[in-house]
C-alpha cells in the first residue's frame, strides 16, 4: 500500500522526522525513500527540485500527489488513512481542540530553536550581536518553560492521555534540543516526556540514522 | 449555534482575520466577539491571558474548548462543522493534497512579511543593518514570486477551482500586503486573486473595521 509513496529526507531534520513518524503510525511501512545529505547540498539537487521547488526536505509524493510541507504531509496521511494504524486527530471535540492547539503551537518552539541554532549561519559576521543571541536564548527558554507547564497540566502526552498529531509535530524538535545539549534537569517534565516517547515503535523505527552512529559534536543549548 | 463561541480579536491582524473568515464560511455568524486594541496593549490584558496565556490575538473559545492558534482554530471549525457551510478541505485525495500543501506553505509568506514589517520594532536601533533589511526584502520578493507562479498554474483560487482552507490562511496576509503598498502591477496574478476574493461574502463581512474607516498611512512594501 505504501509502495506508491516516495520520501526524500535528511537525517536529524525535525520536519523530515515528523513525516516518517506519521508514516509509521499509519502503518505505512514499505514506502520508497532516499536519504540525502544537507552538507553536500543535495536538498538543492534536481531530484528534490522536481518534487519540491523550494529545494527543501522533506520532499514527499503519494502517487502523483505532492505534499512537501511536513505538517501538511502528516495531515494528509492522517486523513487519507483515517481508519488505518493509530488515529492522530481524535474525534471528541475537547480532545480535538487541544490536539490542534498544541500541534500548531509546537511550531513556535521549532522556530525559536531554529532561530537560535542557525543564527551564526544566517547572520553575516559583521551583523552579529551578542544581545541578539541573548534575546534568542531568552525566547527559547521562555518557550521551553511554556511546554514544561503544558506537560505538568496535561501529560503524559502533549495533548493528554493519548499519543497524537501534537506529539508527531513536537517530538522531533525536542529530541534535537536534547541532542544539542538541553538539560533534562532544568526541564524535568520535558525530559520525562522524551524518555517516554523515545522507545515508542514509530519513533524508534525512524530515529535519525546518524544520531545512532555518532555522539553529538556540539551542545549549543546547554545553558538554556 | 454560534452563541457558545467567543472571539477576542484585533483589527487588521491576519491571524484574527483567518478565524473570522472560517466562522463566516461555516455559517457560524452570531458568535460573541470583542475588538481589542494592539496599540493600547489590550492583547496583554487579563481578559486575553485568561484564554490565551501567550497574550496574543486571536483568543478563541467554543464552549470550554480553547483554540488560540489561528490555523488550528480554522481546522477545528472545519472538522466540527464539516457538513455546515462551505467545505474548506476537499475529500478528493489530489485536491486535498494541494489544499494542505498550499495552506501550510502560506505560513512562509506570512512569516516573511512579518519579518519585514516588524524589523524596526523588533530590532534595537544599534543592531539594525541596511543589509538585513535588503535580505528581508529579497526574501519577501522571492516568496511573492513563488505565489505568483502558483496562481499562474492552479488559479483562480489558491488550490484550484474552489475556495478552500488555503485561501482562508493566505488571503489576510496578502490583503495586508496590498494595504501596505504592494504593487498590483508587479504581481498581476496576486492582484487579480485579491480582486476576486475581496467581494466574497465571508471576506467582505470580516474586512478589518479600521481599514474601512481609514486610508493606509504607510507603504513599506511599495518597492518589493
Amino acid at each position: 500500500m505504501a509502495k506508491d509513496m516516495f520520501l526524500l529526507w535528511g537525517s536529524g531534520s525535525p520536519p523530515c522526522w515528523r513525516v516518517m513518524i506519521a508514516l509509521e503510525e499509519k502503518n505505512l511501512q514499505g514506502y520508497q525513500h532516499k536519504l540525502l545529505s544537507f552538507e553536500k547540498g543535495e536538498h538543492k539537487s534536481k531530484e528534490v527540485l522536481d518534487i519540491n521547488p523550494r529545494g527543501q526536505l522533506p520532499a514527499f509524493r503519494h502517487g502523483t500527489n505532492v505534499v512537501n510541507e511536513s505538517f501538511a504531509a502528516c495531515m494528509y496521511l492522517e486523513n487519507q488513512f483515517k481508519s488505518q494504524g493509530n488515529s492522530l486527530i481524535p474525534s471528541d471535540p475537547a480532545e480535538q481542540a487541544l490536539v490542534y492547539q498544541r500541534s500548531f503551537e509546537a511550531l513556535n518552539l521549532h522556530q525559536k530553536m531554529v532561530d537560535l541554532i542557525t543564527y551564526t549561519r544566517r547572520t553575516p559576521e559583521e551583523e552579529r550581536h551578542e544581545e541578539a543571541v541573548k534575546r534568542n536564548k531568552e525566547g527559547a527558554t521562555a518557550e521551553l518553560q511554556i511546554w514544561e507547564s503544558h506537560l505538568q497540566k496535561t501529560g503524559p502526552y502533549l495533548a493528554g492521555k493519548n499519543f497524537s498529531m501534537a506529539d508527531v509535530v513536537f517530538f522531533p524538535t525536542l529530541a534535537l534540543g536534547f541532542r544539542l545539549g538541553l538539560s533534562q534537569k532544568k526541564y524535568p517534565k520535558l525530559g520525562g516526556y522524551h524518555d517516554l516517547l523515545k522507545n515508542r515503535p514509530s519513533i524508534k523505527a525512524s530515529w535519525p540514522t546518524h544520531w545512532l552512529q555518532n555522539p553529538p559534536t556540539m551542545d549549543p543549548l546547554k545553558d538554556l
